[in-house]
């Protein structure tokens, strides 16, 4: 039987989704394995879409695994939500084909980040949003993101998530397929800036280095066509440094309509 | 020299707004007349919209004050959110006339209830949204919200915030104009349902005793005409019980153009 489930989670506490030695804290990973463990009895490998890095936030990640006890997929959302920690919730359980991997068989992942762009900071919206109080060109912002459209090497912003995977030898590419790269303020609260990006896969650290840099363009230190020669020579030497982790939000998964997973 | 603020916070770790002997704990009103006191060197009383409960956010708090000190309003702003816990944080600071009084001159204050309606809790809402799984029919939420229009005695729902102060003696009457009073589903995210009202005033526990109720028309263990017979009595004694703080949020304040303050 495998179990796939859509997992929505405050990253604040965790240290990434990727299960680590107990001495380096708590991740998604390891309390979903644990609380799998306490329901079924039996130790259960938890697969997921996106490896959120630590302080990530995620809406619509989505997860796999193989239980060795049989219960109808709302049971296992309630038995799960019941002994998961309130950071965590489990929003559907499906049951999916065997050839079903929530990683491998993912065609994009969809991830926002979101920034308060005002002179004064939020109090209801700090965990999830990068406050910026200097003045953003968004229009500049959203011109720069279609020079991220299209299949390019995106090594200016991130390596390969293989790279730190004993079992894959190198080198890896960092060659990937963007989808939509779009920022925009939103029309009701005009302070709250988004940057919403798919893509077939991103490499680690990826849109948190897009939006750093991006921040750049919309403050006028960097031009849309500096931008634009940025992505375009693919190296790491350039001025945009990271975006903090929790303006980051990792909100939606595709898969092949065969597996019956998106809604 | 009279200073209002727009005030946004967090109310989790708070005991509501108003001020209160130390031995109860942190209050909105405490941490800004501290904060005040901080940066003038003296003490300043805090006056506000609403005096909201343990628990209740604020997005759109109106305070003002006289300082002992002049500062011109953008230094008040930076001064205050330097010093103040990220919780609680000043939107705008302006000048306004003597005359001023955020509790005395508001016209109307504007609540919002929010309520995460689905099997499955918010990992990322879940400090601000009631859970509630049991399914919720909003058009008739929004059927019985046309029987709170108007003016009427709120009795049911509430008493007067006066009765605690023993500066009024009483009785003191329950009648209150309400403005505004709707039940919808957010249209991006269905899950989401809010109940919005505006009033000249509210009582106290008003709002959260109308949505409590609201909840039972919802669930259907409450007719739209039982609902409306509970306004019309006014009496206590009604199946409707509180909904919990969390889900409250002070949303906006308004007072007559004169004052400059809504911007």
């Amino acid at each position: 039987m495998n179990i796939a489930c859509g997992i929505e989670y405050d990253g604040t506490d965790y240290h990434g989704f990727q299960r680590q030695p107990r001495s380096h804290g708590a991740t998604v990973q390891g309390v979903l394995e644990t609380a799998i463990e306490r329901i079924s009895g039996a130790f259960s490998v938890v697969s997921s879409a996106g490896r959120t890095d630590a302080g990530v936030h995620a809406s619509g990640q989505v997860i796999n695994f193989r239980p060795q006890k049989l219960l109808r997929p709302d049971a296992w959302r309630r038995a799960l939500n019941a002994v998961l920690p309130d950071t965590v919730v489990v929003r559907w359980v499906r049951e999916v084909p065997e050839t079903f991997h929530a990683r491998f068989s993912a065609l994009s992942r969809s991830y926002r980040y979101s920034i308060w762009n005002d002179a004064a900071p939020t109090a209801l919206r700090s965990r999830y949003t990068l406050f910026c109080p200097r003045a953003l060109d968004v229009a500049l912002m959203q011109e720069a993101c279609q020079f991220l459209l299209g299949t390019h090497d995106f090594g200016a912003f991130g390596h390969s998530p293989y790279d730190s995977d004993p079992t894959k030898p190198g080198p890896h590419h960092c060659i990937r397929t963007m989808l939509e790269a779009r920022c925009t303020r939103d029309p009701v609260q005009p302070e709250l800036i988004y940057c919403d990006f798919s893509a077939n896969a991103f490499l680690t650290g990826q849109v948190r280095r897009m939006v750093g840099t991006l921040l750049l363009v919309g403050q006028k230190r960097l031009s849309v066509a500096e931008f634009a020669e940025i992505v375009r020579r693919a190296e790491k030497t350039h001025p945009g440094s990271a975006a903090p982790s929790h303006g980051l939000c990792l909100v939606r998964v595709e898969y092949p309509e065969k597996f019956g997973v998106n809604a």
